[in-house]
């Protein structure tokens, strides 16, 4: 595959980004990757597994020459990024993102670029429950879609070039208005997370019913929801806390629902039930006749690692 | 493996009954199968894919000399079966069945059988979203539990005998008290099982994201809602019917513990969520660690077929 940039800076060396660079080194799709991340540990074991061409200190230094900047990190540490390396940035540069909200990105990071870059914020539909640098893999983007959401004046010349390279990396790309993106991560990630994430603590929460027997009986239904509840706390505080609007509007619809079948339940109204529970059924027809699964479900994930 | 019963009756011929008489010849473990549904139509299939010795048209006809009898139908249609069948039940036969709840079943089933028999209720720990008889396979239940919930007059050489039948089957199988049971599954899978039918839908109910949008991006931490929400209508409505009180209980729980996320939110307390998805964390670790669980989420099914 043909070398999309020459040079690709990632700010963050976390599952995503060093995802990225296993998967840009696979295509041959960047001519040097240069990394950098917060702490001197994960710069050190990144040095180690050798993802990146070099592993520098500072994300100013990373940025020097970039024809790309990836932001790899949670995203409440995007804004004191933007501002360190707004003013080193090269020419003609695009500057992208993997959080999971958009939003708050463009509104966090846009005003701190300067106008000779092209900002187009990205999210990779894709993830483990795993974090950190040793557990990217060339593999995790593939058949999964990267959501791009450019805004209307961005230059479609940079917009196609990082289609190519997700493209490249295995992705599908889409092009989503902003705040578009959030409400349907709002519906079809982030409230299933926080849902997920409550019941656990409730089951936790029972002293009753034992942790052993919660965990020996888990696979009856509980268990991926556990799976969703081991994500990286703190990747899922900065959703919510910056996907509040749309968090909280499908909340409050999940709550109507909930309390309409708990009183179906507590009335012992079958029809209720049964009508609700045939409705359902539907959608998960449409998505197996729409090809988006089969019958291996992964949460969101594929070819995982360990 | 040695025959265990000379005549196993299986009333009701869907996803369970039809794996345990694959399960049952693949061991040899019984003399006959005899098999009756509700419906022409299933007792046909049934003929047809020949998973039993013989299919008769009626309950009181199966039971006729067996020294097994297998309830595997919705639990709200146990009563009147049971009536029917209770005058004709062999002298030393032992009852049970597969039902999800077990309070309920040993309530409407218990008084109708005459004191020569033994019934020992039971539940296996396993199935998938397909139903009727052409969804069962002979592995459904291998390595999952089924938990038997005999009562303390129980004859044990019977729980035992039926023990050996199961484990035949693949399962581990544990005894546990009746009601502990319900509540058990309330927080494994009957809970967990009703916020995955309401978040789906919410999904469907929210006109500015488009079904095929929902569809679409399913992968994000949906999709696996959306399977579980493709269960059986009749058998899950049935469930919550029965197992009302401590479904009720824990979605109280759920509320209480998801307002107060659901308020962490709205006035921005990254802390509260951090803290308790680090906490939600642990409990992860706990099944990896007690080995219930692979990289390999199924949300409680293994070896599906189609
Ligand atoms: N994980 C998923 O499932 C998933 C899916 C799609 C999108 N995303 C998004 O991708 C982004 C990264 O997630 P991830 O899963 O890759 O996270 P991760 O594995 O936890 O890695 C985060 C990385 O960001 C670095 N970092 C944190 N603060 C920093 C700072 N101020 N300056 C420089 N580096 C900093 C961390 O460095 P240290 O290790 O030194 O702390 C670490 O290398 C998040 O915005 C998330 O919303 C995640
Ligand atoms: N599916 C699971 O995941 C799962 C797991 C554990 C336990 N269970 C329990 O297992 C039981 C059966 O579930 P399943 O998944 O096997 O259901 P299924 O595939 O829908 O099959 C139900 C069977 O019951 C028959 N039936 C219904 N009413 C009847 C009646 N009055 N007399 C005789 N037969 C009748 C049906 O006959 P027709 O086809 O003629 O209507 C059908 O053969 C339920 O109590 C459920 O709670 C299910």
């Amino acid at each position: 595959m043909a070398r999309i940039y020459e040079r690709v800076a990632l700010i963050g060396l976390g599952l995503i980004a060093s995802s990225m660079a296993h998967a840009m080194r696979r295509g041959g799709l960047a001519g040097e990757i240069v990394g950098t991340a917060r702490s001197v540990e994960t710069r050190e074991i990144a040095s180690e597994i050798g993802f990146c061409d070099r592993v520098v200190d500072s994300a100013t230094e990373a940025v020097q020459g970039a024809d790309l900047v990836v932001l790899a990190m949670p995203i409440g540490a995007m804004e004191p990024v933007a501002l360190e390396i707004g003013p080193h940035l090269a020419k003609g540069a695009t500057i992208t993102d993997v959080g999971s909200v958009k939003r708050a990105v463009v509104e966090a990071v846009g005003p701190h670029l300067p106008d000779h870059v092209d900002f187009i914020p990205g999210h990779p539909l894709a993830g483990t429950e795993h974090s950190g640098p040793r557990s990217g893999f060339a593999e995790l983007f593939e058949n999964r879609f990267t959501i791009l959401v450019p805004d209307e004046n961005a230059n479609t010349e940079a917009v196609a070039r990082l289609t190519r390279l997700w493209e490249g990396m295995g992705a599908k790309v889409e092009t989503m208005e902003v705040d578009h993106h959030d409400l349907v991560l709002a519906v079809t990630s982030h409230t299933p997370h926080l849902i997920a994430y409550t019941m656990v603590g409730v089951a936790d929460d029972l002293r009753r019913v034992t942790d052993s027997e919660v965990i020996k009986y888990s696979a009856a239904g509980f268990r991926d929801f556990t799976r969703i509840a081991a994500s990286d706390p703190t990747m899922w505080r900065d959703v919510f806390l910056n996907n509040k609007e749309a968090t909280l509007e499908i909340l409050g619809r999940f709550t109507e629902e909930l309390f309409a079948l708990q009183r179906a339940i507590r009335t012992g109204d079958g029809d209720h039930l049964f009508d609700y529970f045939t409705h359902t059924r539907a959608i998960r027809r449409g998505i197996i006749e729409a090809g988006q699964d089969t019958d291996a479900p992964d949460f969101g994930r594929i070819g995982k690692k360990s």
